[in-house]
This record gives structure tokens, C-alpha cells and sequence, in this order.
């Protein structure tokens, strides 16, 4: 780190919240997902001026800027990958507020999401979106990324949450968009934009929630059948019924052995794959549905139907889908977490076409998601040490991407692009339409400060598992 | 129009789809707000790539293009202010298809709303999103102008329904931005930005709406107040008890006394404030929920409670809240509709301040609107002839949008800026956010050909009503 910047830095900054040592600069260098960056400086910022500043300072010296929350990102978002400057994010965590008036909560970004779901139960409401990370990830890197989790298909996306932020913008300047009102059309829709931009637009110190009154009740049922196909027609007729699950979550029988080996919650091994459908709402209302659901998974040929009889046997469902992640994890040193989406129609196809994929280039692939929404994850448990494998990974990752595309879906569900599916996006929107993108980026960020290295590919990049 | 423009203008169109009369031309220079500017050309395409090229031929001859749905716009959306081609979209009217596997309607820009409505509804599905003009206004100028309707405090604004588009950018290209599935994080959210632009940022050809399963039941009732407080504590005691209404409408007193005179209705002519509520929902949590709304109406002192017992009475409960607009344009010449929004716990305030400017301006200002999402209507009625009021008009309005963003709210919570309320744009978005605005309108359209005089004040224009 230049010395000149270094001094300047520290005007800002006081020095116990700027880390230069090697040992702690490393912890800085991943995340969830692949690869290893190390920046020349993190710095623990604790007040939006503060971040401000430094922006500006980052566009004066052309550093670049990394904002980082609890790094759970599946596809990159903080990763430095141009060296420069992190911004830990977890010490603006002082704000979280419950409006009940209002229906809103006003949050700092590094507020942990769990922390955002309890307060607003203890309020009598609901935050609907629900990454699996939850319980570790921030507030602020879910907003960046968009990231949803199973709640998608009835209550919508994380972003549709989101009505007002405060941002440092790209050049250090800072901003309020939208506002505490559901309703809001003065100019262009700067929150929507920010949200999911996954750092590359603005850096979020301050967000407005939308939350919604808490269902009174909730009914959940886990049924499994025989055939991988039977789940997805299942799953049709349940939505074609008139019914509007709050999740709808399918794992293949890969999960579920991992999950047996991992922790047993005793699956039904026998079965292709289990479904796991949640409604929730008015207590009787739930109480037909969730009958109507059974009758529906029984005409459609499950050989094994549970349905939770209170709280406690809710939560033993979930941990089965919870456990997923973990144990997978376990089945190798390297996860390559995918999470293609299709339209909910398409889901039998894509399920044929991950198998088709697996068979061709022989690896240990598991898919799960969330069904309801289209959004499922393909994951790959490989070894980044086997050469010969990753490179497999690397043809199996791109015909997941294709599969998705040609079949009406897209990259990315609510992982995000980072640095991993970078040299896909022109597959899937076009040169122009890629070229929109880059304008904004191009007219908001000059000097591209703000999280250099993601979403837009470099010239030529193509890669996106093998680093040569 | 310029010869050789005129000829190549022929080259893309037909000439019996060019209108050039005067007559002609004077049926496309007005909207439902306010003014009157006379295009050079009125052009009715077919199909997006005659748009395509006609926007490519306009940045070649720097040629404002404008364009336009049913003009039922209340704040200057189509108007050709500063002449140029109108484009008249109402012939892309041939795509409604409803995909009942993937919940979503594929639909041309010139549907008309009400259409979608009722070709979900028979396919038991729903699209919530209702303006007041649905059954003539056209679904491409819904989206542009972001316009919703009462149900935005259940079912969210438009914006939430809308998963992908087709457009044509200010520099003629196409592209797709967004697709069929809710899940979409692949780049930046170009759906969202376009949707609510104004007309500014493209023309959208094509859009993909997500729709939900139909409510199977729905309650109505309607209380009267004799207090505005009461009928305001009322909303916010229904609000916190759990229940979340599909709609909460507003009418004061002058507009229940306009929709007697214009066609009696029975309202209690009596009462300072009515507000209808709407749940929906499984039948047994609908009639539970309604008569919930009921006691909670008589404990904040409901004088009169209608509660509709079948479909017919629940028409006749919303006949009296769907007449209050042409009510009240039978009260004067000229009706100035405006929608300032403010945090839901701010509307006692809100109506307090406005009945401050009523009787400070001496004005004839009337209040309905959708309470439960703080989105309310002023409208007052005047006569554009009689100056020396609408010196009264233009202070009064100002006064509005003081009095919105000093509650914490908007200018406009769905019927966008336009030409009406470019001046104040500053006020609530700061010059850096106001800016950060024009940066995207600057990079995507450097000859600012699409809907021109639009959203972005010119410099010095202070004035939104008289025009010097």
C-alpha cells in the first residue's frame, strides 16, 4: 500500500480498524464460493461518512473497492479480485428498527438477516425473504445480491422488500432513494437498480424493509415418490389447484444420502425425490390446504407422505432441507454451488438434462431448490487439486448454463454473476443488452472503483472454474 | 415535417398509419392532465421493428418521439411537448396469452388492462395491479408510468408483476431484459428500471406478467365516520391486528357529496370520512377477517357499516369509490389530480395539511385515495381560463408536495412525474440524486429523442400549472 494513501486513509480511519497484516488481510481473501484474492488493506468502516470519504479517496489514488458482509456469496460478490481495498461492513450493524405503523423496518447492512426475521415476528410480523445463510449472512450483502431463498414463489424476491436505501454511490457521494412508502414513482427506480447490483453500483449504509403481518399459521408436508417426474407433476397440480405455497422445495436422492450420511433424519433412500411443501395463512384455510396438498402428492404417486403435526415435527422437515448444504459439503473439498433457473414448467426438463450432464462427464452432481420458483441448485463435488476433473467441471458448469438459457430460464436465480458466470452473460442477454448494462456502470462508475472484476466478463474471458 | 424525413418515414410505414392532418394530429396532442402541444406526426406501428426503426431514423434526424397509450395519463406521460412523432402503440394489441402452468401472461403493449384481468380470471389465475382507468387504459402505459391501483398495500404496485420485457432503446435497438422466471438476478434489473421510466428510457413492445391463483372469496364493507381522525385510527387498528386488506380506500365528505349529485349512491352524506375495506382470501378467513374489520371500525366509532352480503352489494360499494373521478370532473372545467404519498401513519396529517391549503387558497379541493398505502388523491377542481385561481392553484400544489416530502413521503405515488412535476423532482431526490438519474437517461439516450421535457426539469422551469 502506498504510503502517501496509506497516511490519508488514516485521517479518515483510526488505526485499530485498518488491517494490514498479512494474516488478517488473508481472511479477507474468500468466500463462499471459488478462488483466493488477497487485498493490499481491509478497513472496518462504522459510519456511512466514513465509507463516503473513502470513496472518494479510492477514485482520487484508482483503488479498488471491495464492500464484504459475512461472505457467504455462492458466486464471488466480495472477493477482491484486483487487490485494493475491502470494506468490512459488519460494524455498521447498530440500526434495526421495527415501524409497526408503517409495516417497515429500517436496518443497518450489517445487521444479520435472522436477526431482521425475529425482531419483526416479535412484532407480530414478517420478513419474507430467507436466504439459507440467514442466520450468519447480512442484511447488506443479501440486498446486493438479491438473494431470496424458498419464499420466492409466493411472497417474491428479497427486492420486492426493498422500498428505500441509503447508498454511497460510486464516486463517494451519498444518496437516499425511494423512501418508507410502498408507492413510489418520482424518477427512476434507483432502489430496484441498486438492489441485486452486487456492489458494482452503489455501496448500501441504510435500507428501508417492507414487512408484511405474520401468517397465522403454517402447515408443512414432505412426500416422496419414486420418480423424479411424478415430484414435478406434483408440483404442477398442486399449483394449478388454486393453491399459492409459501415454499415448495425439492431434493434428488443424492441429497437425501448425503444428508443421511451426514446426520440422519431417516429419508425415505428408496425414493428419486422428495418434496417439501409449505403453506401458510388463515389456520383453517392452511388446514384444507394442506390436506388438499396430500390428496394431490398421493394422485400424483407418493410413496411417502409426513406432515408435521406441530412446530417441533415443522422444524425436523426443514432440517432435512437445511442440512442439504452441510452435508454435501462433506462429500468433498470443493462445492461448486450452481442455481440455473427455469421456468416452473421446465423443471422435469432441466432435472433430464443435469442427469444427462452428470452421466457425460462423471461427476458427483447433486441438484435440490427451490422448486415453486424454477430456481434449483445443481451442485458439483469435485477437488480443485484433480486437474482433470475440473476441467470437466469447467465443460459440466457451462451446458448447465446453456440448458438453463435454452430452456427459457437464466444464469442465475439468486446467487449472482460475480466473477463465476461472468463469461456467460452475453449467452443469455445479448451484446446490446449487455452493452445497456455497462453504460449505466460506465456512467456511474468512470474509474471502475466499485467492484471491479464481476458481472461484466473481461476481453476473452472464458473460463470460469479453471483460473490459468 | 421535413420532405425527405416524411419519405423515409414512408419507406418503414404505410401511409394509411401516418397521420398528418391537422385534425389528426390535435387528437394526439392532449392526455387526461393537463396542456395541449401539437405533434408534427402521428405514426401507428404494427410491430416492434417498425419501431426500431423509426426510433434509429429519429436519432438520425433528431426527431423527439413520444410515445403513447389511451392518454389516460394524469401527468403529461404521452404529451408531445416538444412536437416530433407520436407514436400511437394502441395497433400492438394482438398478444394476450395466458401460460397457466407457469403463472404468467405474455402480452402486447396496447391490451388493454382490463383484458389481462379477465383472461386470468377465467383461467383462475389473478393480476392484481388495477388503475382506476383498467378498462381503457392500455397495459404498456400501465407499466411505463408504474400505475397500480388500490391493492397495493397486499399485492404490491405493478412493478412486482412485471418478470421480462421486450424494448426498443432511445437508440433503436432491441432487446430482452428480464424472462419467465420470478428469479432473475443475471446482470442489473433493466425490467425494473424501464418500468416506471416514463417513456424516457424505451418503448416496451412486449411485457411478462406474473400473475397469482384467483382469491377464492372476497368481503367488502364500507364504514362512515364522523370524525377524518377516526376513519384514520381505524385503518391503523385494522392494520396491526393481523389482517392485510387486498384494498383501503378513502373518500372525504366533498367527494361523497359529489357522487351523490352525480348518480346517488346512499352515502351517508353526513360522515367527514368513509373508507371501504376488501379482504380476500379462502372464504372461512375472509368472512372471519371481515367481521373482524367490522368491530374494529364500530370500537374507532363507525357510525354507519355496510357489509356487502353477495357480489352484487360488493358492486355496489365500489360503484361509489370508481365515480368519485368522473363525479368530480362534472364539478368544474378543469381537474388537477394529484397523488402525493406518505408513510401510512402520516395520512391524519397529510389530510390536515391539505385542509389547511384548501382554506388557505381558498380552493376547491377534494381527497380520496388509497389509504392503506398512504397513496392519496387531492384533486382540485378549477377553471384554467380564470387566472387569478390558478395563481392560487399553482401555490396550492407546491404546497402539496412541501407537505408529502416533509411527512417523509413522495410527489407521486403512481401517476409519475411527466410534465406536472418536474420542478419539484430536486426537492425530494437532492441535486447528486436527481443527477444520478439524468446519468442513465444520458448514457442510454445522448440525443434525448424518447419523450422528451419528461421527469427531468428544464433549467429554471419552476412553474408545473400556469404556463407563461
Amino acid at each position: 500500500m502506498d504510503q502517501k494513501v496509506l497516511e490519508e486513509i488514516r485521517k479518515i480511519i483510526p488505526n485499530d480498524r485498518i488491517l494490514l497484516q498479512l494474516q488478517d488481510r488473508y481472511s479477507y481473501s474468500f468466500d463462499a464460493s471459488f478462488g483466493e484474492y488477497l487485498p493490499d488493506i481491509v478497513i472496518q468502516p462504522e459510519h456511512a461518512e466514513e465509507i463516503s470519504r473513502l470513496v472518494k479517496l479510492a477514485n482520487r489514488y484508482l483503488i479498488p473497492v471491495y464492500p464484504r458482509g459475512a461472505a457467504t456469496s455462492l458466486s464471488g460478490g466480495p472477493l477482491p479480485v484486483e487487490g485494493g481495498m475491502v470494506l468490512d461492513m459488519s460494524r455498521l450493524n447498530k440500526k434495526l428498527i421495527i415501524d409497526r405503523e408503517n409495516l417497515l423496518a429500517i436496518v443497518s447492512p450489517g445487521v444479520i438477516t435472522a436477526d431482521i426475521h425475529r425482531k419483526a415476528e416479535e412484532a407480530g410480523l414478517f420478513y419474507p425473504p430467507d436466504p439459507s445463510s440467514s442466520h450468519v449472512s447480512t442484511i447488506g450483502g443479501n440486498l446486493l445480491e438479491n438473494s431470496s431463498g424458498p419464499r420466492g414463489l409466493k411472497y417474491g424476491t428479497t427486492k420486492e422488500y426493498v422500498i428505500g436505501l441509503e447508498v454511497v454511490t460510486p464516486t463517494g457521494d451519498m444518496i437516499r432513494t425511494g423512501g418508507k412508502t410502498v408507492k413510489n414513482v418520482t424518477g427512476y427506480d434507483l432502489t430496484r437498480l441498486i438492489v441485486g447490483s452486487e456492489g458494482t453500483l452503489g455501496i448500501v449504509t441504510e435500507a428501508i424493509l417492507r414487512l408484511i403481518p405474520k401468517p397465522q399459521a403454517r402447515g408443512t408436508l414432505l412426500a416422496a415418490f419414486d420418480r423424479l417426474v411424478d415430484s414435478g407433476h406434483a408440483i404442477t397440480n398442486i399449483l394449478s389447484s388454486g393453491i399459492l405455497p409459501a415454499a415448495m422445495e425439492l431434493m434428488d436422492n443424492a441429497c437425501m444420502r448425503a444428508v443421511e450420511n451426514f446426520q440422519p433424519c431417516g429419508l425415505p433412500l428408496h425414493a428419486e425425490a422428495l418434496i417439501i411443501v409449505e403453506v401458510d395463512g388463515h389456520p383453517i384455510a392452511v388446514a384444507e390446504e394442506i390436506s388438499q396438498c396430500e390428496t394431490l402428492c398421493l394422485q400424483m404417486g407418493a410413496t411417502t407422505i409426513r406432515v408435521a403435526q406441530d412446530e417441533r415435527e415443522r422444524q425436523e422437515i426443514w432440517k432435512a432441507r437445511k442440512m442439504v448444504s452441510p452435508a454435501i459439503t462433506q462429500m468433498g473439498p470443493t462445492k461448486i454451488s450452481e442455481d440455473a433457473t427455469v421456468p416452473r414448467s421446465k423443471i422435469p426438463d432441466m432435472m433430464e438434462r443435469l442427469k444427462q450432464i452428470r452421466e457425460k462427464y462423471q461427476l458427483n452432481l447433486v441438484v435440490f431448490g427451490h422448486a415453486g420458483d424454477g430456481n434449483l441448485h445443481p451442485n458439483i463435488i469435485t477437488d480443485k487439486r484433480n486437474l482433470a476433473e475440473m476441467k470437466r467441471v469447467e465443460e459440466a458448469v457451462s451446458e448447465i448454463f446453456k440448458a438453463a438459457i435454452e430452456l427459457g430460464g437464466t444464469l442465475s436465480g439468486e446467487h449472482g454473476i460475480g466473477t463465476l458466470k461472468a463469461p456467460y452473460m452475453e449467452m443469455e442477454l445479448g451484446e446490446i443488452g449487455l452493452a445497456m448494462m455497462k453504460k449505466i456502470k460506465q456512467a456511474w462508475d468512470p474509474n471502475n472503483i466499485l467492484n471491479p472484476g464481476k458481472i461484466f466478463p473481461k476481453p476473452g474471458q472464458t473460463k470460469v472454474v479453471l483460473t490459468e
